[in-house]
C-alpha cells in the first residue's frame, strides 16, 4: 500500500471566500478531513466523498487532546489515507501545527504545510481595523491569550509589550482580558489606547466591541459576546470609523472620513 | 452610469495556490486590475478581459507615487469600473491598503477589503519556519524594515522590542538589515539568537539563508541574496532543522527531529 500523507492546512477565519486554492483543492482530493471546531461548515461541504472527523469542541466543552489528534493524523496516513488536517486560521499561529508537523515527522509521514488566512489579520480586515497603518505603527505584535493549559500566558514580557508593541492583537484573549488589559496600563500603556473585540470575525454572526483598554474588560462582561475573538489594542482600532467597509456597502455613512486627524492620501 | 467599485485585494506571498477564492473570483470579474510588482504572473493570467494596470516597480528604481496610484483608482471607479487593486501579500499588512482605502472613501468611491496571505507567516512556512511554536513564544512581533521614505523605521522602541519580543519577522529587511541587527544587539538580543532571511518566499525561486543575529548582515553582503525578503529572529528558526517539508518533500532526510531539544508531540 502507498503510504498517505497529510496537509496540515489553515481554513481561514471563517469567510469561505476567504480559502485558498491550495485547500479548495486538497479538501477535493483528501481522504479523511480531520477539522477543528472553527472550520465554516460551508468550507467542509466542499470535501469530495471525504470523511469527516472531529477533532475538537471550543468553549469549555473537552476537546481531543494534541497527542491524540496529531497520532490519528499518523495513523490514518500510515493506513495509506490522503489526509488534510484543516485548522481554524492559519496552522502555525497559534494554531499548533508545528507540534503536529513534528510528530509526523517523527513516524516518518509525509507532510506539507498550506497556510491560511490569520484572523489577527482578515479579521480585523473584516471589521474595517488595519493591523498596520502609516500613521499608527511600524509594528504589530501577535499575542496569545492563554497557554495550553487555558491559563494566562506567563512568558510574556508586560512592560515591554506595553512599550514596544505599538499594536497589540491578542488571539482567544476573552477569558484574560481583565489581566491582560491590567497588566499593560500598570506597565504604562494609557487607558484611553482605543481597544476592540471581534467576535466570529469574517462570518455572518461577526458582532465588534469598541471600546478603550481601560474599559475593555468591563464592556466585555456587560456584554452577550462569546469566543472566537480577537482583541485589538491600538491607535489603529480608530480607523474602524472610516474604513468599516461592510457597514458602508450596506449604505452606512462613515463616521469619519480622518479618524485619525491626518489628512487622507491622496486628498 | 453605475459607480464602479474598488477591491482592494491581497494576492499572498507568491504561490499562486496560496490565491483565495475571493481574489480569483475578483479576477475573473474586474474590469481593470492595477497590480503591484510583487504579484505573481501566474496569478494576472487568471484575469478575465481585465486591463493590467501596472503601479509599481522594486528594487531602486521609481514607483509609481502612492496618491498617484490611489487616484488611479479614484479616476477608475468613477469611470464605473470593477477595479480590481492586487497587491502583494497583505493590504493591510505593511501594504498601505487603509491609505488607499481611506482616499477612494473621501471621493465616495464603494470598497471592499479582501484579506491575503502574509509573507511573514506564509512565506515563513514554505521555509519550514512556525511563526509561533509552543515550546518558544506566545507572541510575535512583525516589523517593517523601512518607512515609505527608505529609512529604517523610527519611531520602533528596539530596546523594548529587544526585551519582549520573543520572534521578530521583519518585512522588506535586508536594507537595513545592519541597523536592524545592531540595534538589537546593543539593547541585549544575545548575537547567537537565530536568524533567517527568506527571499522569494513561496516561489520557486525561494532561497533561504540560515545565520544568527550576529552574522545576520555580513551573511546577507557575502550571499547573492535580492529583495524581497522576509527576516525572521528568534528560536523558532531552529525548527526548519526538522519542519523544512518542501526539501522533505524532494528527499532530503530531516536534519534533525527535535531541533529544540523538547521530545516530540505525541512521541
Amino acid at each position: 500500500m502507498e503510504p498517505g500523507w497529510v496537509w496540515l492546512c489553515g481554513a481561514g477565519p471563517g469567510d469561505p471566500g476567504l480559502l485558498t486554492l491550495h485547500a479548495l483543492n486538497a479538501l477535493r482530493q483528501a481522504d479523511v478531513v480531520v477539522y477543528d471546531a472553527l472550520v465554516s461548515p460551508e468550507i467542509l461541504d466542499w470535501a469530495m466523498n471525504a470523511e469527516l472527523v472531529y477533532a475538537g469542541k471550543r468553549g469549555g466543552k473537552p476537546s481531543a487532546k494534541q497527542q491524540d489528534i496529531s497520532l490519528k493524523l499518523v495513523e490514518l496516513a500510515k493506513a495509506g489515507k490522503r489526509v488534510l488536517r484543516l485548522k481554524g486560521g492559519d496552522p502555525f499561529v497559534f494554531g499548533r501545527g508545528g507540534e503536529e508537523a513534528q510528530t509526523l515527522l517523527a513516524h516518518g509521514v509525509n507532510f506539507r504545510i498550506v497556510p491560511g488566512i490569520s484572523a489577527g489579520i482578515g479579521g480585523l480586515a473584516y471589521a474595517g481595523i488595519p493591523v498596520t497603518h502609516r500613521d499608527v505603527n511600524q509594528s504589530v505584535t501577535f499575542v496569545t491569550g492563554h497557554d495550553h493549559t487555558g491559563q494566562a500566558p506567563g512568558s510574556l514580557n508586560w512592560r515591554a509589550l506595553a512599550e514596544g508593541a505599538q499594536v497589540l492583537v491578542i488571539y482567544m484573549g476573552m477569558k484574560h482580558a481583565r489581566h491582560i488589559a491590567n497588566e499593560l496600563m500598570a506597565a504604562g500603556r494609557p487607558g484611553d489606547t482605543p481597544a476592540a473585540v471581534v467576535c466570529n470575525a469574517t462570518t455572518p454572526d461577526q458582532q465588534v466591541l469598541e471600546t478603550t483598554l481601560a474599559h475593555l474588560a468591563d464592556d466585555i462582561e456587560a456584554s452577550d459576546l462569546q469566543p472566537p475573538a480577537i482583541l485589538c489594542i491600538g491607535h489603529n482600532v480608530k480607523m474602524r470609523e472610516a474604513l468599516d467597509w461592510q457597514a458602508l456597502a450596506e449604505g452606512a455613512a462613515p463616521r469619519s472620513l480622518d479618524p485619525l486627524g491626518v489628512k487622507a492620501q491622496g486628498a
